[in-house]
């Protein structure tokens, strides 16, 4: 079903289950673990294609929801597709565009997944039924309908390597029963994107299945069987994960203990450094967020464990916030160990003055510098594993 | 006064008094005619420098009013100067915060210097007296007093390789006597700038002087007369040059024919394509405008009057504007002859979708294009003074 693209473990680490593995697609490998970046509306804020390609970046993702409302999958296509619009010609992923409509008016995505807010439906979204999910667009209020099948005929428009089914992402604050009756929707829905996969497929494109089944053991491993036993290239751990890291922690060992080993896995919506760590161990093999890109533009720089330390940087953050008056004239990079092009060129005292005086050089340099530091901590990581030495790699970047 | 720095006259025009030259300073050399891009704080906004040799910008220039309010200009002295602080190893240009405190609060100096508004003083200014120009700061209200001697001190830190006396920007509803009062104030000032340049030289850096006079003929003469005459490496044409196209290009003209031939002239604030043109033919060597940058950010792509005419485009302006509906599926480069990141890899449909889906990328694309475009003029038009074909060049750019 997917004769263009492969996954491969070259490494695992002997003691956890990290691991290290090789993803192909027709644009290219990915070495995992690795993190994927958001280009939401199809463009990195801040960021060229070129840029990113610069930092060290090998996989980016886009969103089926910003972009099926404008400019439309259509005019996607006709512009050639993601990969041709955009001028990025590296391996590239999208959601399917459910995450957008069941949270978008609740606040931040990974709030919902981190179960962080009391979580009633956003007003945005109408009616779910068995066909899909009816919403009005955030732009001008219009109408949608969103199918499984329609999801997959949106993705195939805009042409992305790896895609996603359509499922309906669980609030928080709903019983068992509830997410029971909304995972098997998901499942049906599962199976149905995979019809409309199969229906055409171009071998340009490999499917990810969903697990959902919140923080229920019993539900998770029916969803992970169900994933296991469908026609999956890889896949992806969805639904709500806790209300904090501990559980958060747990339900991911527990799924991915159910899961197919030889398959890829993609956690959602998670980008925090520790958070990735113990995604790691578990033997998660991509990650994305907005975290390091959105961090960038309010003034965080992202910076090893060991570098706060040397510095004294009283933050319990893992990032140096920017903003702050101490770097007025401080000449030093952000990281003298950072090879990226923000800390060849520019000083901390040069990027406080660029966030105070509100220039965007400021949010596109510390954007460059977050790129590239999910990339060489990724790029660590990997050298760990194959080295055995996670743990101690792991408290060098965090605390 | 000058050991490092130097200005020889390459070819001239056989038509017009348009010429071509060779600045040479410390950060290297200036081909003129030239375009000198507005990195008002430190920064251009949306471009890196390196971007910015990338599309082979030859020199920028830094506002003093700006840089002495924040980060006040000993900061940037302490992250060594300008070129180092922005990564920035250019000829670099410094006005000499005048022309701000005399104008900011009326909207745009370019507006002023064409006589567009009805001018009053901005309420941030307080006081001008022979000392020099009280004002509050645009950022914080704090207490301000600039004198001659402290502009060339600032100047000195902020160490660019072109600087600028103070003068009084006069406004243009004044009448003859306020307008040779203010230009004999501007002279006396000068001279003491030239003092206080003398007192510290440390060959780094070389000295402009302005030219006043307004609209007045007689004043204009006297004013070329006394900058001849004083030890300045340049010419800068400033205050008001009439309400309208031809006035502006009658006094450059006149105003032209009294500067002393061996001394490069700069025309400040006037950036548009017809104008620049107009400038050359009267043998103006440097320009600097924010239009290029600020109308990038606005979704407006220069484009040469040819391209308008293949394309049918019925505005009267010299850019397509890209958030035009027409754009929205349009696989071209803005122009297919350009050479930039931006027209090798964004098509107008790309590029409008970022302008209405806000995306920062959108203007930082953009403005690498019209930097471009504006260094492709200038080198076009160096060409055509040495081939003797201006005028044929001129209708390829304008209408």
């Amino acid at each position: 079903m997917y004769p263009n693209f492969n996954f491969e473990i070259i490494n695992s680490d002997p003691n956890s289950n990290a691991r290290c593995g090789k993803l192909t697609t027709p644009h290219g490998i990915v070495e995992t673990p690795n993190f994927i970046f958001c280009a939401t509306k199809a463009a990195i804020k801040g960021l060229s294609p070129t840029a990113m390609k610069a930092e060290n970046t090998q996989i980016i993702l886009a969103n089926t929801y910003h972009l099926m409302l404008q400019p439309t999958s259509e005019i996607v296509k006709q512009l050639g597709g993601l990969h041709e619009m955009m001028g990025w010609d590296g391996p590239m992923f999208t959601d399917s565009g459910g995450y957008q409509i069941f949270s978008l008016g609740h606040g931040s995505i990974s709030s919902e997944i981190k179960g962080k807010r009391n979580s009633t439906r956003p007003n945005t979204l109408l009616k779910i039924t068995e066909e899909g999910a009816k919403f009005r667009s955030y732009i001008d209020g219009s109408l949608h309908l969103l199918t499984p099948e329609k999801a997959i005929q949106i993705q195939r428009n805009l042409g992305a390597d790896l895609i996603v089914v359509l499922d309906e992402c669980t609030p928080f604050h709903v019983d068992k029963t509830y997410t029971a009756n909304s995972m098997h929707m998901s499942h049906r829905w599962a199976l149905r994107s995979v019809e409309e996969f199969k229906r055409e497929n171009n071998y340009a494109q490999a499917l990810y299945g969903i697990i959902q089944g919140g923080v229920y053991e019993d539900l998770r491993k029916e969803s992970a069987d169900f994933v296991n036993s469908n026609e999956f290239f890889a896949h992806a751990i969805g639904g709500c994960l806790g209300s904090d890291k501990n559980q958060m922690h747990n339900i991911v060992g527990t799924t991915m203990s159910m899961l197919s080993q030889n398959r890829p896995v993609h956690l959602l919506g998670i980008g925090g450094v520790s958070d990735i760590f113990n995604g790691i161990i578990h033997g998660i093999d991509t990650f994305d967020c907005v975290h390091p890109t959105r961090l960038a533009r309010h003034g965080g720089a992202l910076v090893p464990h060991s570098l706060k330390l040397i510095e004294a940087d009283p933050s319990k953050t893992e990032h140096f916030n920017l903003l702050n008056n101490r770097f007025r004239s401080d000449e030093k990079a952000i990281d003298p160990e950072c090879g990226c092009s923000t800390c060849k060129h520019f000083s901390r005292g040069y990027l406080h003055h660029l966030f105070k005086a509100k220039e965007i050089l400021g949010l596109q340099a510390l954007t460059a510098h977050n790129v590239h530091f999910m990339n060489r901590l990724m790029q660590s990581i990997r050298n760990a594993i194959k080295d055995g030495t996670l743990e101690q790699e792991r408290k060098k970047w965090v605390s």
